[in-house]
This record gives structure tokens, C-alpha cells and sequence, in this order.
């Protein structure tokens, strides 16, 4: 038997990626503590965790977010690594330093290569030194002007972006020279409205497109290699709804997507589990928007077509072991889908539909596997995201991973919530997703 | 898309291999009919099939081995062909036959392969004929003075056999001259007794060896593939309770017991999936015991390993069409183990515990599949065999795999009755099971 890389890990994090990480911490031995707030004390994360500590109320700021009540469990439980999954702490390079500064090994990349790749301004450098194309863009625009010669440059439609802004408040998409002579100024004074700073950028406007991204593992000593990308387009409000792996892109073009990908990991030297997430046009050009420095939740399509866990390298790697696979050791066959259940009214625009899980049956059989933290009699609280399964496939083809989606949605049952399930059961038999023509703004013009 | 090979299969079976099949034939586009039994009708197949038939009362005989029921649900229902499963009418070479005189396609061997290699002496023939060895035996002994001469050939100890017998009664273990001087007329006489015939035969007796199974796969046009072997010797009353794949075996004799289990069904120009069961005794000799013309319980652990979906692969080979998969084409990868979940309760001698499955909780994550008919609220009737669901898990490493089965055991949660969950969590930490140094007498020997 091998010995575990670690005793004890504390997992920072709720729902169905802290019992993924358990999960892979039982195959290996290696003792869990799961943190929770008040809502989630009989999550089934608690219940199969070694060990567990309430870590606060139920808004994220205070539990899962909190820092020194994290930590604490840590020390508390003589942890020596923690875990952030997704979301909440997993992309927060004060905490992974924190970790260290407490001698606790943080599960991710380090704080400086979490920094560099995390602001705007910073990725596109990264990019631009590693020879990956990014969304043509500008700096700051003083006057209308230089935003007219921006946009001559760049070719409408554009998009004005306040500098200082996010989330895409304040945003604005200009098709012709008079719209921006006339909305150029608009956008300073709402910049200064929102932002407190008036300073806008200008940034090409790509109407619809595919979302494209690259998974890597990297190790910090050099070694970085992907595991084949995914497509994730079917999206709403930005927020993806369904992934698959391998993407249908051109062999060639998916060949240098991964290429760039590997080479802008391996700029920062990369640690753990990342992903490369690129835009590519339908003239099948292609752009980095940013990098994710954690594991996602559709890793598990790419460890489906590539028989890896993910979870278990990211472990390997953290306790400062090598990569322990090569680049051409990595073999993907077939095809994987991932549909997000989440606990949504597809028909009432996504809305929330929270309450209790009555009944819960789910599908089974060759090729499928489902990741969640449900169980029936679980309420689903209403203070985290909507998120209650991941239901994936893997078949030989794309053809037979769709049919094995379909019959898979068929036969899960989630009673007593609404559910994004029947969505997914017409996307199947879509013919534009059939052939694998999907950009992100499907649900809008090939869903109606 | 492919055209389907038939239209509309109608499947005679019930549980979780009626639902197995519906699962293929949703994925593969064929409309399914199931036959039930009046208790099976809120079963699972019942729900998920396109059609169903109720074809008698509970008895089996009634109902599931009904022919003229089952034949004439499939003529009224315009099935095409027919899957039978396993157990029932999977190896009743008369149904096959009745199917074909019916113009409906028998999924599975021609009636005449299953008639050669269903009779212990025609197996014995055909193994002899393919150069493939059997268990030492003898034929008919007549005198004391013969049985003397040829338990000494054999070596002791050796089996008193009624040849006429069946399911080891009138079976004696003997080891040693004088026990068979004084057994052999006791023999003969129960034999009379029991089947109208005092015939003898002889065999040597193994008292632990390994049960080993070859999975072939052949088209009836002289193709023959198999896709490795199973280890299946952790049995109670000499049924299979664990699987595995691959075994453990030392890598010479695994390729020539592979060999062996091609060129023995290659001999009957086999057609569809079946399994040659071999013994294989501690000093590495291998013995064919009997193949099995059919598709077996434990064939999702070589699903596993090999990516393929047996089931499929015998629709399109019983549509006419050659095997579409060559022998090096088939690429077996990792460690797959199949816990069978019955409801029986392990520390009572595997006492059957029928009842109301009260709550179902399925294990979930990386490399697992449950394969199940029973759901929350599903009552098991006692009218048939007590497994409600096979737990199958795959690593890329047998120690993985055990170490994933533990955990998805401890995961698994079916409320209502006994199950034998708390004996395979038990088995996963047993050492000698560990090392894969399992015999048929394990439960008795090694896990007191």
C-alpha cells in the first residue's frame, strides 16, 4: 500500500465538490474534516466527513468565507492541507497565503501565480508574453477620437467597458461610428456613476461564439500537460448549463487552442488543477479570456474521457510530488457529457426553486456517473447556488453520449423541486446541438 | 444516425437485466416491449419499456418461462427479436428454436450450439475436440475394482458422481482407498435411488481452487473474440456474491485460458456473448468446467474495463451483422469489481429478506455504476431471486478499485431490508482478499 501524501484534510467548501473531494480522500486514505454553516449541518458532505466544524451562519461572509474560523478548524484539527474546491475561497491568493503563513499546504497553484493570472489586466499581459491571442482591445480612451481610431482598428460592433468594472454593469455594445460618438460620453459618466472613475476601454463585441477551454495539470516544477478541452456554449446569464469533452472543433484548431493553452500554464508554472478558458469566433479565431486556478465543476467530463481523477493528482501534486504523467501517457477516448441539475424553473427564467428533495432516483446503467451532494428528504438551502447534481456520460461517440444523455435524463427523477432536467431532455434531441453546432448564445436563438 | 438493426425487441426477463437491455435499446433507437409477471407490474422495466405484456402469475413457470404467452405477446406486440437475458429462457434451446420457427430472432446462439454445449457430456466432447482440458474423469464405472483403478489414475481425492444426477445430490467426496471400497455400492444404490439409474461416473475432486470465466464475443461467421477474464470465487453456495476483472492470475496461464475459451467456442462457431467457465486449481492447472450461452450477471466488470457495451454488440451481431470489433482492437485497461447487493441477510446464512426497499441511496462519483431495478418504495417479491442491484466500480489499479468499492459500499444506503453491503465493506479489508489470493472456499476459510 501505498502511503497517503497527506493524514488529514480539511475541506473548505459545500455540496457536491466537498463530497467529490472526500470521495477521492477515502480511495486514498486520507482523513477528512468538512467545514459547514448552520444551514448545511445535515448536508451528506457532514455526514460521510471523518470529521466536521460549524464554521458560521448561513451567508457565505460568514462561514465560508470566514478566514480565521477556516483556519482555526484547520489548526483545530491538525489538518495539513486544505481543500477550496470551487467558488467561495478557491481563487483568493490572501487565503492560499494565509494557509502557508500557518504551515498548512494549500491544494491549488500559489499566491503569486493566483495574483498575476487574476486581475484583467494581468492575464492579458501573461497571455501577450506567452504568444496567446487575447480579445483585440484597447487601454484606457481619453475622447471620442481616439475611441472612433480604436474602433476603425478593431472593427465595430465593439464594446465599451468600464475600466474600473465588472460583472457587465455599465457595458455597452456599439455597432456604428454614431452610436459611439453618441454613447462614448454615456459611458464615462455611467463609469463615474457605478465605478467612481470615469475610464473606459474599448474591447471587440463578439455576438456569439464558443466557449472553449483547456484543462491542465501542472506541478509547479516545470511540468504542465493538458487533458484535451471541453466545450461549455450552452450557457445562461454567463453561467454554463451543459459541457461536453472532447469539443467538435477542427482537429488543427483544437490542437493549437491546446498548444496555447499549455504554453501560457507553463509561463506562470503552473500548480494543480487548471483550466484555460478561450473564446473562439465563428471565423474560428480564437482568444484567451481568463484563467480559472481551480478545479471546475465540469472537470469530471474531461476525467471521464480520460480516466484520471483530477482530485487525486491535485493531491499528489500539492504534498510536492512530481507530475506523475506525461504528456503523451495521457490516452482521451470518446466522448463525455455533463448536464448541471440545478433547482431551477427552466420555464420561468431559471428561477430559484428551493425546498426539499422528496424523492430522488438516479439514473444508472454503462457509461453514466452522477455527482451529488442530494438525497431524498434533502433541503435545498436557499443561501448557495442552485446546483444539486451533476449528472454525466461517457459513451465510444458523440452520437452515443447524446442518446445515453437522453435515456440517463429519462430516468432521473427529482420530485419536489423544479429542475432543469426537461431542458436538457429537449437539447438532447435539438438538431443544432445533434450536430454539434452550438454557440453560447443557443438557448436564445436555437431553443425557441 | 444509424439505422437501428430492429425496429422493436421484446425482452423476456425481468429486474435489473430486463432494465439493462432497455437501456441499450432506448440508446440504440428500438422501441422496447417488456413480459411481467403479475407482481412485476410497478417494476422498473415495466415503467421504462415502450410496451409491456403481463404474461401469467408470479410462479416463474407461469410467466417468465411461459413460451406460448411470451411468443405470442412478441408476435402481438410486432417485436422482432428477442432478448432473454439470463436465467429463465436465456439457454433453453427449444424457446431459441420456437423463436426462429416464429420468424422472430432469438438473441443469442443458434438453438443448435446451445444444445451441444448444454449437456455435461457434449461439453466434455467439444473441449476434448478443441484441445481444451477438463476436469479428470471417467465414464461409466461399473465394479468396485474399475472405480479402485481409476481413482488411482486420478489421484484422491475423488467425486462419486450419479450420472443421471444433478445439483450434487448423490454426490460423495472420497479420499482414500478404503472409504472408496466402502462408498461405491452406497453410491450406486442412492443413485437408483434418487434417479431410476445406478450409473457411476468419476472425477477428481479440487477442494478450493479459483473459479475463472473467459468473456467471449462471436457473430456465428466464424468470428470469436474474447474480452478477458473474470475472477468470480467468492461465492456462497456456489453462487457468485463478488466479480472482477481482470484476475490475478499469473499473465501465461490468464493468455492460455483466453486461448483455450476462443478456440472452444470458435469449434461451435459461436454467436453472441457467452462465458466458458473454468476451474483453476492451486498448482496453476486449468480446467473447463461448462460455458454459459448467454449474457451473464458479472458482465458489466468486462464493460468496465474494455469501454464496450456487450449488450449492444449482441443486438448487432443477432441483426446478421459480422463483429465489428477485432481481437487486437480490444483494449482492456484498469481493474473493474462487481458486488452483487442482494437482499439476503450474510449473518444468517444469507437468509432471504424480502420486504419494502424503504430508501435508496446510490453511491455516486468517479468510476462507479449501479446497475438496479429497485428504487425507493419498490416492494422485492418473493417470488424470485434476491438480488436488487449490482455495485461496479473501476480504477485504473485493483487496489484502487477496492479501495473505491469500500468507499461506494459505505456511500450505499438501502433501508427496509438486510442487504449483503455490511459483508462486501468486511471483504474489501480482508488481507487475503487484498492480495488476490481468493479460492471458492473463501467466505468459510477466510473470513471467520
Amino acid at each position: 500500500m501505498d502511503q497517503p501524501p497527506f493524514k488529514k484534510i480539511l475541506i473548505a467548501n459545500r455540496g457536491e465538490i466537498a463530497l467529490r473531494v472526500i470521495r477521492t480522500c477515502k480511495e486514498m486514505g486520507i482523513k477528512t474534516v468538512v467545514v459547514y454553516s448552520q444551514p448545511d449541518e445535515g448536508s451528506l458532505p457532514v455526514l460521510l466527513a471523518d470529521e466536521s466544524v460549524c464554521v458560521g451562519p448561513a451567508a457565505s461572509k460568514d462561514s465560508y468565507l470566514n478566514i480565521p474560523n477556516i483556519l482555526s478548524a484547520a489548526l483545530i484539527t491538525g489538518a495539513e492541507a486544505i481543500h477550496p474546491g470551487y467558488g467561495f475561497m478557491a481563487e483568493n491568493p490572501d487565503f492560499a497565503e494565509m494557509c502557508r503563513d500557518h504551515g498548512i499546504v494549500f491544494i491549488g497553484p500559489t499566491p503569486e501565480s493566483m495574483r498575476a493570472l487574476g486581475s484583467k489586466a494581468g492575464g492579458r499581459e501573461i497571455a501577450a508574453s506567452s504568444g496567446v491571442p487575447t480579445v483585440p482591445g484597447t487601454g484606457v480612451l481619453e475622447t471620442v477620437d481616439e475611441a472612433l481610431l480604436a474602433a476603425k482598428q478593431i472593427g465595430y460592433p465593439v464594446l465599451l467597458k468600464a475600466s474600473a468594472g465588472g460583472g457587465g454593469r455599465g457595458q455597452k455594445v456599439v455597432r456604428t461610428q454614431e452610436e459611439l460618438q453618441s454613447l462614448f460620453n454615456q459611458a464615462q459618466e455611467e463609469a463615474r456613476l457605478y465605478f467612481g472613475d470615469e475610464a473606459i476601454i474599448m474591447e471587440k463585441f463578439l455576438e456569439e461564439f464558443r466557449h472553449v477551454e483547456v484543462q491542465v495539470l501542472g506541478d509547479g516544477q516545470g511540468n504542465v500537460i493538458h487533458i484535451g478541452e471541453r466545450d461549455c456554449s450552452i450557457q445562461r446569464r454567463n453561467q454554463k448549463l451543459i459541457e461536453e469533452a472532447p469539443s467538435t472543433l477542427p482537429d488543427s484548431l483544437r490542437q493549437e487552442i491546446l498548444a496555447a493553452g499549455v504554453r501560457l500554464a507553463k509561463y506562470v508554472n503552473y500548480a494543480g488543477a487548471g483550466t484555460l478558458e478561450f473564446i473562439v469566433d465563428t471565423n474560428g479565431h480564437y482568444y484567451f479570456m481568463e484563467m480559472n486556478t481551480r478545479i471546475q465543476v465540469e472537470h469530471c467530463v474531461s476525467e471521464m474521457i480520460s480516466q484520471l481523477d483530477f482530485i487525486k493528482e491535485m493531491i499528489l501534486v500539492a504534498a510536492g510530488n512530481p507530475l506523475r504523467i506525461k504528456q503523451e501517457e495521457v490516452k482521451l477516448y470518446g466522448h463525455a457529457i455533463e448536464c448541471r441539475v440545478n433547482a431551477e424553473d427552466p420555464s420561468k427564467d431559471f428561477r430559484p426553486s428551493a425546498g426539499k428533495i422528496t424523492n430522488l432516483h438516479v439514473a444508472g446503467g454503462p457509461g453514466v456517473r452522477f455527482d451529488s451532494h442530494a438525497y431524498a428528504g434533502y433541503q435545498i438551502p436557499p443561501h448557495y447556488d442552485s446546483l444539486v447534481g451533476k449528472l454525466i456520460v461517457w459513451a465510444p461517440t458523440r452520437q452515443e453520449a447524446i442518446s445515453r444523455m437522453k435515456r440517463a435524463l429519462e430516468e432521473t427523477i427529482v420530485d419536489g423541486v423544479k429542475t432543469t432536467i426537461p431542458l436538457y431532455i429537449k437539447i438532447m434531441d435539438n438538431p443544432y446541438y445533434k450536430r454539434g453546432a452550438v454557440l453560447t448564445n443557443f438557448l436564445k436563438t436555437r431553443m425557441e
